[in-house]
Order: structure tokens, then sequence, then C-alpha cells
């Protein structure tokens, strides 16, 4: 855990009245675990900007990444409100729409946008990492679909490790969703039940195309 | 069905020798039920060009669609030589690459590279689909990776039924393969094993780098 030995490590540099704030995809256990480390009139805001790139590292930077999209502020028993403010005020100034919620309900939602779709396409791509038929290797034949579906699986392992071992129930609970859907769908093509196929089918394609 | 109906309403009409080739994305299916329905000089060679886009119609229409993509040709008892090399021709005029397969090969290849990666994107949506927690909607708090993900489950239900249809044994297979994955991933997660977390998570990884 590198976030509290951090934080333990500068507190006695800081500003007695410093304001503490990160930008990682987890919030319950980054609150539960740094609020006690700060001094008594330090404040925490703990935020997450809702925008990545499978690319890490100061070469990956991009001054344009925030704009428009969300930054989620999880305000805590030690956020004052001026504390709030400014951290708010940081991120609007990215370009980003700031909106609040509960470091727990964060992480819920979350877990099925964000985490839910790392697992099942750093899955996906795992369950073809060498596949072949014949003298053929199955992945060299995906198109754009392929392509697509597995861009994330090329992330940090280290970034999704500890998101997955911080955020751990919420996923299970988003991923047993996706198996609920997953087994229905697979059920509808092994009986061949057109009618539950396509009504499945079209429930994924009314997600998707309510995406902005 | 509409290929074995079009093509038995066609034969009367077309020359005796003619050449009859398809762009569908099964076939297997297509090479058994289309060659009993042909004329005794005509010949059959079926064809999958491996590009596409979840849009469809006239108006999707993309000149350079196809220019360094793959299209795989699968011979069978009904293909001359000279059939053959005509719709090779063809492809290749295109921009395509032109190589070969079996039927069956194709269409086990196709559901691992292909079918698979749409099933589980749709059954992402789907799961997806008006899932709230609180007041908040799940998928709107996606980013790029909910969105690259799902893009293919905007697709045609239409197109996606007839394929589940004609090449289930293969897709089932193939889902097979993933729940593996899945299986062993959901695991690591449950019982937080690091190593085994992230040895499933990089060979993803090494499998989305190898894909050009």
């Amino acid at each position: 855990r590198t976030m509290p030995e951090t934080l333990a490590a500068m507190t006695p540099y800081l500003p007695r009245a410093a304001v503490i704030t990160d930008v990682g995809s987890v919030k319950g256990w980054v609150v539960r675990t740094l609020e006690p480390l700060l001094g008594a009139q330090m404040a925490l805001v703990a935020a997450h900007p809702v925008a990545g790139k499978e690319s890490t590292g100061a070469g990956a930077a991009d001054e344009s990444l925030f704009i428009g999209r969300r930054t989620i502020i999880t305000p805590s028993a030690r956020s004052t409100a001026d504390a709030i403010d400014r951290v708010e005020r940081l991120w609007r100034a990215t370009g980003s729409h700031v909106e609040r919620m509960a470091p727990d309900e964060h992480d819920e939602v979350l877990a099925r946008a964000s985490h839910l779709p790392q697992v099942v396409a750093s899955a996906l791509a795992a369950a073809l990492c060498g596949e072949r038929v014949g003298e053929h290797e199955a992945a060299a034949y995906g198109a754009g679909g392929l392509r697509d579906t597995t861009r994330i699986a090329a992330s940090s392992a280290e970034m999704w490790r500890d998101i997955v071992l911080t955020n751990r129930d919420a996923i299970l609970a988003a991923l047993g969703l996706f198996r609920v859907a997953l087994n229905e769908f697979e059920r509808a093509i092994r009986v061949g039940d057109v009618a539950r196929f396509e009504e499945i089918f079209n429930r994924g394609r009314a997600m998707r195309e309510g995406l902005k």
C-alpha cells in the first residue's frame, strides 16, 4: 500500500491545515485508510477524475484529457466546506464537470461502469492469448470488434491490482450482474431461443446507444 | 433463412456455369446449405471479408473498408480452380489480403476472434442496461473503457441472430474458453491472489499488445 505510506511520510512537512486530495479510482478504502493518518486540522477531499487511458507515465500526459469529463468528489467526515470548494475549483479549472457522491456509492457505480468492463476485457484477452485453431492463431483474425473490446486489456496491471484489492466486494457484485446476463444469453444461443437472444441483444444495443 | 431462398429464386436466371460467392461471417453452414441448390455446372466459392462496422446499409458504405484486411476464401467440393481464382482476384482488387481455409476451420477461428467478443460485449452492455446505484445511472459514469468495450453491442441483431444460429457449436466452445479465464480471474479477485491476478491480467495484456 503506497498511499498511506506516502501520506505518513509527508505529513510532518505539510502545513497544519493542509487539504489532502487524490485521483484514485476507489474512494471508500482511501477515505477509511487515509483519514486516520491526517493531522488534527487537515482536511481530506477524495476525488476521482473519470477519464483515463491505457497508457501511463509522463509521456502519456494530455492537457485535454479532463475537458467535458466527470470528476467525482466524495466528501467525508474530514472534508470541510472550504476544502471541498478548493478541490472542486481545481477540477473545474481542468474543464471537468464536478459532482459529489458518498465514497461507497462512488465505488458501487464505478465497479459497474469501469471495473467490470476491465475485468471482462482482460478475461477475454487472456482467453484468446496463444489460442490456435490448427495452424491459425485465432486472435490474428479479429477485426475492429476484437481490437475495441480488448483495448483496455493493455492497461497497467499494477493499477488494476490495487483497484481490485480495494474495491473487491463491489466488483464481485458487478461480476454477478454480468454473469446473469451472460448465462441468459448463452442459454438462448444453446437452445436456439431467437426471441430471447434478440431481447438480450437489443437490451445491450439500447444501453450502448444511450452512452454519450 | 434468406440465403437459400434467394439462391433458389435466382438459379433459373443465372448462366449455367455461374460462380456463386457470398460475404457472410459463417462458412460451414453456407457451404452445406447452398451447394445442393446449385445447377450442375455452377461453382460455389464462399468468402468472408474480415472487416466490418457496427453500422449497416448503403449509407455506411466505405471504399477503404477492405484495404489491408483479410478475406478468407473457403473452397469446397464445388469450387473449381478457375472459380476460386476469379473470386480471389475480386477480393484482391479491393485491397484485401486473401487466404484460404476449410469452412469449419474458418468457423472455429471466427467464433473465437469475432463471435465471442460480440457475445461478451452484448452481455456486458445488457447487464448495465438500466442499472442504477441509488439515483445514479451506472453506465453514465463509464469513460472510454466502457465505450470501447461495448462499441460492437450497437451492431445489428438480425445479422448476429443468423451468425449464432448457424455457428452455434463453435460459439459455445469459444464461450467455454472465456468462462475458464473469467472463473480463474474472479477467483483470484475473490481470494486476493495477487500473483494469479497479475498472471491472468498480463496474459491478456500480452494478447492485446500482439494485435496489429
